[in-house]
């Protein structure tokens, strides 16, 4: 159409979009879909009888729940996060630095608008979030992927890689890290690994965007320290959400950011929504305050355990050619069918069988995913996830025979 | 900082932003602060018992409302809002051409993300909404503005512009107009001039952006017809929210596109917030289902005019010199303080007398806007409204004595 901006450059929808698109259709036709797809806490995991009440109760008699708020987010709001992270995260964050945004997916998408010029290098773990890869390439940045195992990347290949592009005299910009509960791969990386990745960024100039998602979602042990808790030169942002603990359908997240990354990402978030949803950061300050959250952390814990576990052995029964490694946090499991291509499978499970899960390959930034898939196991009931799995075997038999 | 993009092209906050974080602070600081700059509605005009009791509902018996929804939004409110459209807005928009997005800013600033290319020429009502203005501008367009007058631009003067730009080789690429209830003129677009617009538009083959946030505040009268209902060509490319009668704290906006559109629309908006919150979208379905929207819509119109005609028989009572038209719809007033500095009178009139208004210049394309304030009559009260007014007189007497 001619009057399309010569900016755009087509890429393709992220598996997520589709596949939740489909689900929805599905739905509607009457379909049951068991879900694995998407990254939602279990709705009946997230307290909603105490949510309900908040929300009721902050609609009646908070007026500004209903109004605009700062573009930056409601100041209590910061002051409450301002604890919350100085508890889980271990890091000192300013009420004056931290910036409400919708989800932890609009603070990585504004921060990276004012960071990232087209040819960039963006270094990424592999595989990575596949909506935060998609945000990357839109800005035309260059991925380079470094493997990830289930003590987090391999911070030795990351060193050589650098060094061998900075010699080449490329421009890298940053690492993206998703170190707690890692999206896809379930990976949460070592102590040890976490200070040589600060080191290494150290060493050659570069930022670390440290993505927490899944530090309040920790389902063995206590969470590792935080990469930004080490960091003595302001070269770690961090961003972070309560989606997982108190619901993605809230769309609150936060950056963290020094007053000039602040002053540019304020300046980039005004014309995109103004303000994240009053009504969210409203229900999110009583959330805290009330200390709903522990009560939502503790039960993601024991729940989301349970499920991985389920997840686990229905897969060692049912499906032996299978191969993963099993996550200490997080919500997600890579899981490898060996000679089987996944996108295809991931296909053929929604429409034959109505079970979504997601295509390994678009988490990757080469080929490696293209035997897998992703499965979340925190969203589905027990029964579901056993159903699913068996289904899961069962497509893979059809398809090996 | 050497870290950021060389795409980023540093513009002044938005009056309101700076406006808004200013009334935090000073009310953090315990003074009252009466706020005639925001374009919020009322909150005890806004239902918000029910809305109160839909919130609890909706969180306690809807799973979904506290999860991802589909990037275009909840299908059940895109069917509501189809009907919804077609009773107010008197044009056929079919629900899977509707895009939910998070508030009318970002149904604006997600379209013009793929439609404009730095320099392409974008003609505006002079003034205009400043946080719209603001986005063509962060985009690289250049803003060609038109005068308003109380029953719209003038749209001969409109064509005059056009043909020059076009006799000498500018690329134009679209009309964005507020028709109803105008942000910040108050002004209401005669039919006449809606459809010499849409002739404009289809001789020049320009696109028209047709903002209707203000069409279901329409003080005195019936709604005109939308310049979109008129639309054979696909020409008009409508955006709406439910903020000014369900709230701005909610974030619910749509933009009604063709398929082409939406499907770069969509491309867009992934990366920046994957999808409108849920929680607010679930409300909205029940607002709209159980008719919400029509209470609030004939309590705002009750209210708002009184508050109107209360600010009106105030200034005519305390500033004589002041000039205005008075608006039979929308939010706003604009008033001229002759031989008055509008930034500077806004700055003192916050700093020492504790009224908040937003100068008129940023809404301006010219320097028309220098001697005049925006002031918003909907969400003071009526109390608040002749004690702002009257500071406005004293310090106006202040400046001229």
């Amino acid at each position: 159409m001619k009057f399309l901006s010569h900016r755009i450059s087509w890429i393709e929808p992220s598996p997520l979009a589709k596949v939740l698109g489909r689900i929805s259709e599905l739905s509607k036709a009457g379909f049951k879909v068991i879900s694995l797809a998407a990254g939602d806490p279990d709705p009946d995991v997230v307290p909603r009888k105490i949510l309900a009440e908040i929300s009721s109760y902050v609609i009646e008699n908070i007026p500004g729940s209903v109004l605009y708020t700062p573009t930056t987010g409601v100041e209590d709001l910061r002051i409450e996060l301002s604890k919350f992270i100085k508890e889980y995260d271990g890091y000192e964050a300013y009420p004056e630095n931290i910036i409400i945004t919708s989800g932890s997916t609009a603070a990585l998408d504004l921060l990276i608008r004012i960071l990232i010029d087209p040819g960039d290098i963006v270094v990424v773990e592999n595989p990575s979030y596949v909506v935060s890869l998609y945000a990357f390439k839109q800005l035309g940045a260059n991925l380079v992927g470094v493997d990830v195992y289930s003590d987090g990347i391999d911070t030795y290949t990351l060193e050589d890689k650098i060094r061998r592009l900075k010699n080449e005299g490329k421009k890298i910009k940053l690492i993206y890290t998703i170190p707690t509960g890692q999206n896809p791969s379930g990976a949460t990386m070592s102590i040890d690994k976490r200070r040589h990745l600060l080191e290494i960024a150290s060493k050659y100039d570069l930022l670390i965007i440290e993505d927490m998602a899944y530090n309040y979602v920790v389902l063995e042990g206590s969470s590792p320290p935080t990469i930004k808790s080490f960091d003595r030169e302001d070269r770690v942002i961090p961003i972070g959400t309560l989606s997982k603990i108190m619901g993605t359908g809230f769309r609150v997240g936060w950056v963290v950011a020094t007053d000039l990354i602040k002053k540019y990402v304020v300046s980039e978030k005004q014309p995109i929504d103004y303000c994240a949803p009053a009504i969210s950061q409203y229900i999110a300050i009583e959330f805290l305050r009330r200390d709903v959250h522990k009560i939502s952390i503790e039960r993601s814990r024991e729940v989301y355990r349970v499920k991985r576990d389920v997840m686990i052995r229905s897969i060692e029964e049912k499906i032996r050619e299978a191969e993963f490694s099993k996550p200490v946090a997080g919500m997600f499991l890579m899981l490898r069918l060996p000679n089987v291509d996944g996108t295809l499978f991931a296909e053929n499970l929604m429409e034959k069988y109505k079970v979504a899960v997601l295509p390994g390959k678009p988490f990757y930034t080469d080929d490696k995913g293209r035997d897998m898939i992703r499965l979340n196991f925190s969203r589905p009931s027990i029964d579901d996830i056993k159903e699913a799995v068996d289904k899961i075997g069962v497509l893979y038999r059809e398809l090996k025979s």
